[in-house]
């Protein structure tokens, strides 16, 4: 209900004509997973072509000549979000780097724990870092890397940073991707005729008609050339699985793939779990659209009550929506819902989310439902109350922000005002996606982080 | 499935603080009726306050500044759809003049038929237009009026009309709100706590917390000041009623209520009429998201068949979005819907639409969803077969682009290649709204024109 | 030393492929006569091209597409200066009107006395105006107009207002100039191969290639077709001449030629008279650049002291130079000018300037000559004291702020801090142009207004 | 006549409240040296406040809160001019780097004849370069020294560098400044009440009212902190001086002191060696404005010939002038220059300028005096033939493009159609300003290059 938003979406393209306008639409499709920022290289004549800026995809491209001009077969893009206080143009990716051995770009979807202290390292051998990004750091490093091959430097490279990353790389003459060992970050394989294709989720392959191939595996590296797509495993350390679980729950698009699942399939799963595990005796199921669609449905199978539609959300709010200083009761909620009267009224309406962050949101809503005559107002949760933020690339508020870190249950219903409360436990969450339980992160539910966060985070706690 | 554009969408409030703030709210509201450009006029100390332009609210009100300049307890604001050719600023409405009896605006969602004729009568006597909007004449006429008072002036003025015209207007002292005698558009009226508001629809009312009170009465004026609200009917010709049907199956937002009815009610037996009518054995009923949710389920609930999310529609398209050279099959779809495979594949898919205007976009749609593995694909529109365009502020294709002008149902069905079609009838539709049958403006469906229409218009239908 | 600024400069070209670049040519060579806002109005197939903007012609004409979209064989331009309060996008002329009769352009220099009384009285009659710019009743009296033949409309409306005015006019088959019946501001007509040119100047006509033909006369309209250019002398009300002598001193290019004599050659009058009616015993001469250089050459040669570069003026003020809060003394001055040390240190010094306004400037530039070491200060004003604003199309500051309406000689003097101050008498300047004196307004010297200024202009002397 | 441009200018200033208003005046003072980009960065609580962008000083601050936003007591700017192919926003300076020891930023007037040399070999041991800038080299220097105080780390610095340099530096807490060992560029140091100042030219002391106090020394490095002014000479490799002796004919402002010599009083010494070396018999002497008026006056005086004014410069030009499509001779002249016809009509004319690079807007000028009646044009250059470009930071056309490296002093006569022409000789140039001929770099008008220039400079000769 209230917004978590991931970092990033990355993407790219080796092998076609137009290789820019393509990325173009892949990160079009990827748009959800960032919207301050983002960007397109495209690799042309040894040489790269670039056009970023702050803004949606539809704002950054606004002219044919923007996206004609990124010439090349080949090319990435991204797709950013950034928390507050660094979001400057110089922190639009793909960073692009002219170094000893030429060109190099590189897009980055994850969140490195030890940046700070491999930064103090490269500072003080006398390098120059411009921005606040933790994916300069890999450019410096591959830098300074005296391997050869690029696979080989960048092994060497990924292996001094610690923490989760998807990546893009683009050479005049490659294109790159890699994967952390414990794969937090999803990234995708796909091919179109004679071209392939590596993108954040799936759904970036079917607007250019690609289809999907394979997963990058985690600690694998990828080099795509012109006589195909080479695989390196096993270059970096090992580690055990640790896929972010959130992806599947809110962030990803239903209609993408990803760890080889179907989000539609398990969303549906987690509605369906959510009935069994918190039954409620009600008249209409609505979701607070358009992440939670899916689980409502699930929820509405399961349990027999009819799903309706209650809530019509305006998908015109943009980055730049103004609150007037006019004083207006719940207008943070008004701008982005309004309750369908007719359908709430006189009901006993159960409300199915994702997830619940804060808990400020839910509350005005909850209230606005009663007033619009709703007889009872139940909420269920699909997925376990988040009680620890996230380091591996998902911005979240602070432990001390997220309501369930702090409340119990029954003390997270007062505050919401509603008349049932029903959270899906974490094992029962665990077990919808058709992957081994162990393979996940769920750090943000359960408070055990599986990769090393940094000392600063930790204290953070 | 294809997009029709209404013209606009109109909004005005007296006697609060900050009304230029709520004005802003209310245009967000009704973005929907409008895209290419919005402006807002509040009344200050006997003069104006004015911020327009090109683009959406949020991008045209893009600062605090922006909306805290428009001072004044009054304010009337418009979004704006045009056809090709005439997007140019000036025309960007409210419309301003100062004339000998001082500042007045104007807004108008509607067309006015006998415009152009009009138009030379006036330049005839020495006026200067500056616009290629219809909606200028009004202020010329109005200009030209020997009358003191503001209703007689409007009345006199507006008897010189044909058309479609739901009208706001500002002066120093008043908001001014009238409503052709037919009734085309929608025009309501609400209160918020002192203060009185005038809409095209209700959604504007619930976003600051105003109260609908009823509809702006075909054919009346209404003036609002200081001492309160003052109507004025029958000072127009008094004509039949002709509400125009299509507002009620497309355009307005459903939960808005218009015609005093609401419009999610009435899609709802829209699409239970449909499920009757044209009855399908089928697995699962998807719609075309948003417009279409309300009717497909509908369509559902009278005939067992479960709702499912088949189509996930990206929002971030934009106005300005590229369509790149590469070629890419039906990208002018993919970019704005994408399909869940896993809820289509080897199902019996009914896909419900709310109506069919060129009928390209659908047939690719159709061929999408069987390349995504439907068994069969069966196409239900909630409307009629749509066979002339309008005349009275709905932005359509000329006739021989509309495919039911010139196709029979059968061979609809073969251009798109559905297993089966089915259009709801027009009586069928008509017995729908809680309104008797002949309220209803309907010549999209059946080309009977209830008011004059131009004689350029004749010839070209 | 301090500006004043005139407000317009007009120029109009038929008869040639590409009116538009040339066009953009001649505004750029009037620029020193307005720097707010400038526009072009190009005529092709029976339509107008137009662009306009606030800011330089080299700023609203960035681009070549800029120029080259200006299609046609004729068109019209305009620079502007405005007083405060009304610089708004609105009043950037040419102005355009789309009247009965088709496209109408008008560009005008100079000032309608009568102004408030014409407008208040369209409006009474029905129109509605939309700027604040007095030109735009010229249009409505023509739209008004019953005439059929353009010269004939234009005689009739122009009868009806009183003041200054130079206009072109473009209709899409026609160039039309006219000149008040005073003939206050200049307007010259060229001739460039078999195509005809009007412009404020004549140094508009140098940059093109065209040559000096003639002035438009004093009441005289001309009308320019493809059957070559028409006089109509002798439309309008007769009056005496009443040429602006304040276009000779100070506005006017020197390399112009205005009113039929060179502006140079006059300066240079002024200068030599100046130094015989108030010698001095002095070491150097030094001009304030660029306008007093030809007068303080004439000085030089007259007395026999050398001329010499004393001050440097900075060419990149541009207009939105921003004071900063920094408190630096006399910044105003040394932000357009430095002194060289070398040249004044030890020196009695004569500084000739054309006019003195407010006065401010210059006591700043006598401190700053005698910090440099200068031993003595002399000012010498190639004009009269400014003792009356003007009404006529200058911009000037108010009667109580020209220094002269209420100081004496010796006061100024003393203000300023100069060793002595000397002017040159009315008389004498009226000697200098090649015209006789009765020709001239000197309303600013002298306080006789040779036109009929408003009642409220006239209060506020 | 022809615009040579040189690169930069630089300003500094320590210990001021408002430090960044007064380099946004001195930048201004400065802007002759460099129009395409400028920028400042101020220190202020150990962190810096930064403004850059593509144009004018009046362009890129353009509001006052542009330079408020600049805080702190300590503040360096920079104008440039850059050659085609690397202007772009990335090169634009000061450059600022966040190192090991925190942020400092560098502003450069110069060129570095081994940058390529350096680059290749930072590159190679890891450091990522991101712009064309040969700055930037000094920057990764200074980040891989080992050095603990500033004035050491630039010493190893600079002794690796080879070329041109007038560096101004700032650290959160000094202002640094440092000449190449031959002085190329000048540096001037001034104070103003308790706050220490530099600058490329003593004209921006004035605008601030600072004093000059003598020039940063060739080979000195200059380190200002609140315990005062730290002169550190000798830590540089020694070399001759070699004083770029253009900076004094043509680049500098006459009213500025540069070298600790008035260049006003050596352009009028080389007008008066000019006159004696190439006399003439003619009626008048024009300049080609403005940087050449001095030289005129010089030339009028001691050949006693009056000094008038024939030409009129159009400083509107702006940098974003469009040539259009229109054929119009000589406009590339015209809109430079007009003629002022009744100067120079049947005269004997002589035109001094001071330098003369291709000959293509001479040839022009000379054929318009013709056409405007001069009866005989005398072209006077007031220094000697250019035969090479300058590799210091001076941009120059190629040798091929510089007339006289292949043209006689006769031919160029014939070439340009003056009646006769006259270059002031190489010796008597260098005997004008009041330093030891040996001082100066003639490199341009000798060939002879005093500093080591590139392989591939040298190869292009």
């Amino acid at each position: 209900m209230e917004e978590i938003r991931d970092k990033c979406g990355v993407f790219g393209i080796y092998g076609v004509r137009n290789a820019g306008a393509l990325t173009y639409l892949g990160l079009y499709a990827l748009q959800h997973r960032g919207q301050e920022s983002c960007g397109i290289i495209s690799a042309n004549n040894g040489g790269f072509h670039s056009r970023m800026g702050m803004g949606l995809v539809n704002e950054v491209f606004s002219s044919a000549e923007d996206i004609n001009s990124l010439k090349g077969r080949s090319a990435i893009g991204h797709n950013r979000y950034s928390t507050t206080g660094s979001s400057s143009p110089e922190n639009i990716q793909p960073l692009v780097m002219n170094y000893s051995r030429g060109y190099l770009a590189i897009g980055h979807n994850g969140n490195l724990t030890n940046y700070r202290q491999v930064k103090r390292e490269l500072e003080k051998a006398g390098s120059i870092l411009r921005t606040s990004s933790d994916t300069e750091v890999i450019l410096h490093l591959l830098a300074r890397s005296k391997k050869e091959r690029i696979e080989q430097a960048l092994a060497e490279s990924l292996k001094k940073i610690v923490g989760a990353f998807s990546l893009v790389l683009l050479t005049p003459r490659q294109l790159v991707a890699a994967r952390d060992p414990a794969g937090v970050r999803p990234l995708a394989i796909g091919q179109r005729r004679s071209s392939w294709v590596v993108a954040s989720e799936t759904c970036a392959f079917d607007i250019i008609g690609a289809k999907y191939v394979r997963d990058v595996e985690p600690g694998e590296i990828i080099v795509i050339d012109q006589r195909g797509l080479h695989s390196y495993p096993g270059m970096l350390k090992k580690s055990p699985h640790a896929f972010c679980i959130f992806e599947l729950i809110y962030f990803s698009r239903p209609d993408s793939k990803i760890y080889g699942t179907n989000v539609d399939k398990v969303r549906r799963r987690l509605g369906r779990a959510l009935a069994k595990e918190h039954p409620v005796e009600a008249d209409i199921i609505i979701s607070v659209p358009d992440s939670s669609n899916t689980a409502a449905l699930g929820f509405s199978e399961e349990s027999g009550i009819p799903y309706d539609i209650g809530l019509i959300r305006n998908h015109y709010v943009g980055r730049t929506f103004i609150r007037p200083e006019q004083k207006i009761r719940d207008l943070d909620v008004k701008i982005k819902f309004n309750i369908v009267k007719g359908v709430v009224k006189n009901k006993r309406v159960v409300v199915v989310d994702d997830s619940l962050v804060r808990g400020t949101t839910s509350k005005k809503l909850v209230k606005m439902l009663r007033e619009a005559g709703a007889k009872e107002v139940h909420l269920r949760l699909s997925s376990p109350p988040i009680v620890s933020p996230c380091f591996y690339g998902i911005d979240m508020p602070t432990k001390s922000e997220l309501i369930a870190s702090h409340k119990s249950v029954e003390a997270i219903r007062r505050y919401l005002g509603a008349d049932s409360i029903g959270y899906l436990s974490l094992n029962r969450m665990l077990e919808m996606p058709s992957l081994p339980k162990e393979s996940f992160c769920h750090a943000c539910f359960s408070g055990r982080y599986p990769i090393d966060i940094s000392r600063r985070a930790r204290l953070a706690l």
